[in-house]
């Protein structure tokens, strides 16, 4: 079993996450998915084994220093060597600039950049010494454009990307590959099928991003050989404006 | 022979042009490849035709509005449908701005960039009555920025990658997925390592890219579903800085 | 006279090109004004003279390399040394893909990046023996984004903008200070005024951009000590989206 | 007393911030500088004065919520309306991502992006009802690339970009002017002096930026007519590489 590769979807409560893992774990890898709350994955872990996989949930506030350190030592330990590591956390908040507290300034921050340092940190830990390794931060529209109401989500999310763009010219060539897709567009959720039932229905005609080809595209990136690499992509819906 | 999909690799005279085109023929793809002169392409189409698949050589000069146009005539009437279309041609070159000659400018221009215009407006002329097809345009680090001494080749770059954009943004929503792959380091060619020879070198440790990954990347492009299209990403060596 | 310093606006025919030269010749710069008839520019000379300052017309095709020479040497044999070249040549037009012809797709680049290229290099010609000077190509919102029917237009202001870096890159650290400034917005002109009269109200609010604020950007670009430079801005009005 | 214009400069600790504060009281402002420890700030106060100028200091943790709201109804109630505000903080470390402690990139980020937050929205706050105002923040090389051993520090100031842009596009239709000046290398300061000697023998040939050239850039972005707003700039030395 120790021997049996890794990956790690830090955030795998939605559907990407999920999708990212399952792929991974077609391959032969063991997902190990990691949220706030691990029982949540339950869910998760069962269609992954059900499909024949094998899954590993954890649960892991992933701004807390000691628990994410925690949680790289407990899988190296004991499920085998992380070969890719993808950090999926953000939450997207819109106010109005005068009326961002503090509070959600600072915690919108510490989920999607905080969270992704300590991971990839970590991350970086594991892999240096085997010089190998996939580390796959998910960006946004918002990595790339301020817009009006985003200060928080955007200040976070071009945080993380800066953070992609450092590891990826410091550990590529110690042999890390680091990439930052980013996803301009609706995906498939629960949440957008909730919260926006109008932008859902570009389902129909392909509107909306399908988790599960977000999924194929993060294989196809640690399946690259190393001397060719991406760093930056977009991926969005045939539809969309940009 | 004529309901085969045809792929063609305008500028198929070097290694990448050459692979992809064997990429696309291995998948049952017509491969049709074009170049000034017709004829230094049979080893290329020899090679694809021993290795199973089926390739055509056109004779073209990119440049020339009627002879693109009558390639695509060609192409739709002898083969088939042109599903993939790949724009590769680009000449590096390297001059202070005060040596630089009108006749050096324009001339790198019409090659990288006027071609790249009625290659990727006839594309667009076949594909839309059909709502389907991949055009990709070939970009350089040239693309992005305008370094010394390259005026003449980064305004070629830069507008064929202002043309990617407006196609991708004019015809996505019609069906057509345009990309823009920036190649942003040395690749295996016979330029290179003749002319380049201590930077072939870096060949041993996978410091130079290997075509055929680059080929299977415009490949995965290709099959990308319309609800996760890339439109722009970069592809490096490990080894190399940015 | 052959002490004054001059200063040179290719591209004078609009109210950009002619309040930035009205705004050097305050200064006491010799005016010298060049657009394809030169004598369309007897009223702004006129105004200037009117206001006490010196300008002198040429007539140009600034895309024709042996006019373009021989303008440079007609101003340094007659007028005085060039402080400051403004390149401000740029047709905004607007056509789908499948529509836009070969012959405009050519000649938008002539005017916009040909004709740019021809008086950089000349400019740099005549300054770099001097190791001083300002070179001013004038962006667009389309120097950034290609946007959908903008194919020929952005092809050419990006590969304008490419040729902007590559001469900062080159000739800053010869003394020469390349910048790109780039207008986003309508220009409060005579073309917008009758072309898109609802936009030209904007004015009463100062939503399109008063030539004379442009100018004054200008001005301070060339009068910044070469400790201090910008290459890149961008103007527009507090109401534009972008 | 409370007529008169102020401009608030936060981070006037260095030599950048003192002479934005010292070129804005030359023309009549009341210059409130700010930094934790205000006693720090008395010579800066003396000179402003000595040259006929006024000015208040004023201790201020940035990253301290009610701190930063205090400084602003302070100034509003006992100087007069906040003209312009000027955010200058920003701590350059640099580390390897392995070697970046949790505390480092926390304290990076407070510093130069929390920081930079509450000053832009209490700013924001203060001119919204006034329709008027200028906020400036001062960027860096590491606000465009995240290069290796900076992912703190670009981190923070990717966010600080991101904050402006957002804050630019909510707030420029409303009357108030935000820019982001991009500082593009050394700046004549008591640190680059004395860290960074080699560095600093540039400035016998304007090699590093003079703070008073700075300073007059801002307040050239300041006094810019609301149809000609500059939103982001880059200033840099004619030797600096980019």
């Amino acid at each position: 079993m120790a021997e049996r590769k890794a990956i790690l979807v830090m955030g795998a409560g939605d559907a990407t996450g999920g999708a990212i893992a399952s792929r991974f774990a077609r391959e032969g890898y063991v997902a190990c998915v990691a949220r706030r709350h691990a029982d949540k994955l339950a869910p998760l872990v069962a269609a992954i084994e059900t499909a024949g996989g094998t899954a590993r949930a954890f649960g892991c506030d992933a701004r807390v220093e000691a628990e994410v350190i925690e949680l790289f030592a407990s899988i190296e330990r004991e499920v085998g060597p992380l070969e890719a590591v993808v950090f999926n956390i953000g939450a997207n908040v819109q106010f109005s600039i005068t009326e961002t507290s503090e509070r959600v300034y600072r915690k919108v921050w510490e989920m999607a950049a905080l969270a992704g340092f300590l991971t990839g940190r970590e991350a970086a830990k594991v892999m240096l010494p085997r010089a190998r390794g996939s580390i796959i931060f998910t960006g946004a529209t918002a990595s790339l454009r301020g817009r009006a109401n985003f200060s928080a989500f955007a200040g976070a999310k071009f945080a993380l990307r800066a953070l992609a763009q450092s590891m990826a010219r410091e550990l590529g060539p110690q042999g890390i590959h680091v990439a930052h897709p980013i996803i301009d567009g609706a995906i498939d959720t629960v949440f957008i099928r909730e919260s926006f039932p109008e932008l859902y229905q570009r389902k129909e005609q392909d509107g909306i991003l399908n988790p599960e080809h977000i999924a194929e595209t993060y294989w196809q990136i640690h399946c690259q050989p190393r001397d060719c690499w991406v760093h930056e992509l977009d991926l969005r819906p045939w539809t969309e404006t940009f």
